[in-house]
């Protein structure tokens, strides 16, 4: 099946307690629909960068099977940039610079051969952008998933509340989740937030996994215990990128089937967290992939026999 | 098999956001061996209460098959006390009083009978105590359970440290591990903590599940999430016995059995925080426990079909 992934395409600069880098290529959508071409052969990519961006990042998405049209080069401006610096811990981070660029007044423009996508991915990005380009889809796709926030629950609380009524599935972690529902408890916050519109929620929680929730199902996937968080920028992108590369994938979208999904989420996220930015997901073996997918079916089986 | 439960028999009083007591039951061992003691028969409990430590709740441990001829009751003191109130998020308390009482110059005295047990939970106490207590055995029994607290790291670690030295299985939590190891990553830490000598770790992650190491093997033991934690104390404890007890009951110290009983240990924590104290620990059935199993599979399990 088909996957339209909309969103940020960025250069991040970044520092962790293992080292720095200058501008790299990052951006939630980068990480998306590169982590999706492991599993689905036609990924379409809407975003948008500045005459600064490389040409061989371009490729790249190209040699994975991405095709850019709709990535607009905008000769005239640059490419968003975002500065971090994370914590000992890896859980905080502190935005040191941000620079929207090109980013700032983008209205995204879906090609025609787009237009008959069957799974849409919504990156993080401001809510009125993500309904609207939901909205120029002549047929509306079969799954549309949605990342966000806390800055848009903050500030943009009434357009965000908007689009998560139209999407199928959303996607945000623990904290989030509770900001969104005002509950303490996620399960009763995950019940408030199905009710604002997503038949699906999955609950990130960083290393202690993530839950999906389905009505009165739910499904608890392991974080794979690392001895080195190298770099987690991307990984929540990179989760979301597997997790719906794999639905479109087998086309399946069963409770059974997006358990599956979630598992092959999490093993691409931690195969991201190795390296700084998306150095790790350029260059995985299915081999890999599914050798780390054995990882997590090690780490979480059991059989009650009584 | 039979289990030894040595440590605190106490009051709590407790405040969380739900409500109050007045002084209840409490106390290490005494969440341990009334969990225990729905999975194995034999069920000795060394202890140490004061005058004005309730009959009704001897008789309560008795029903349960608990065998109370090692639980002392000193004429001439007082029950260990405890008062705690617990934070919005439940995860942290404040102690407003702690009276030792009896507990304070404690000589754990273990009957002749009980010399003969086969598997032993040393609850979280004083190290040394822990310590002499294993000593006093005339006979090692072949699996030893250990629980212990932040507190005996800052203040007594090469005494914590002897004693972890010498039993086979530890049971802390996330920060715990991180503090003990001088490790941020659990999957380095384990392997520290395990080369102390313990071949096997449980680290505990409160609603996040719990880690199981042994050697190279990980096993990533779900929470349950729940609408309403209404009193956490005693849920680590619980959590202890229902794993020990499960042990106990099937005398398999296999990796694959262990996966079960910390399920099992889960299961009974998940039980433990719905009401104040030991109530909800009091009245259980089989088919209680066994649902709340069967939950714990449908939350857990998936399968890879490709």
């Amino acid at each position: 099946m088909s996957l339209l992934t909309v969103g940020s395409v960025a250069f991040d600069k970044l520092e962790t307690p293992f080292g720095k880098t200058d501008k790299i290529v990052g951006g939630a959508a980068t990480f998306i629909t590169l982590t999706a071409s492991y599993f689905t052969k036609n990924n379409y990519l809407v975003g948008i960068v500045g005459e600064d961006f490389p040409q061989e990042m371009v490729e790249t998405f190209q040699k994975h099977g991405v095709d850019t049209e709709g990535l607009v080069i905008d000769p005239n401006g640059k490419t968003f940039f975002w500065h971090g610096k994370y914590h000992e811990d890896m859980n905080n981070r502190d935005t040191l610079d941000t620079q929207l660029g090109v980013f700032e007044n983008w209205t995204p423009v879906i090609p025609e051969k787009y237009q008959d996508t069957q799974f849409l991915m919504l990156g993080n990005m401001v809510p009125e952008i993500q309904y609207q380009t939901l909205k120029k889809l002549r047929n509306r796709p079969k799954f549309v998933m949605l990342d966000t926030m806390n800055l848009w629950m903050d500030i943009m609380l009434d357009d965000l509340k908007k689009v998560i009524g139209e999407i199928d599935c959303l996607t945000i972690n623990d904290a989030e989740a509770r900001q969104l529902s005002g509950d303490y408890s996620l399960k009763r916050a995950a019940k408030t937030i199905m009710a604002m519109g997503p038949k699906t929620l999955i609950i990130k929680k960083g290393e202690h996994g993530a839950l999906l929730f389905q009505g009165d199902r739910i499904f608890f996937c392991p974080a794979l215990p690392l001895e080195e968080v190298f770099d987690p920028t991307g990984a929540g992108d990179t989760f979301a990128g597997g997790f719906i590369g794999y639905l479109a994938k087998t086309d399946d979208l069963s409770f059974e089937n997006m358990k599956r999904a979630i598992i092959y989420g999490s093993a691409m996220a931690s195969f991201c967290v190795e390296k700084f930015g998306t150095e790790r997901m350029q260059y995985l073996s299915e081999t890999e992939i599914n050798n780390r997918v054995m990882e997590f079916v090690q780490l979480a089986s059991f059989e009650i026999n009584d």
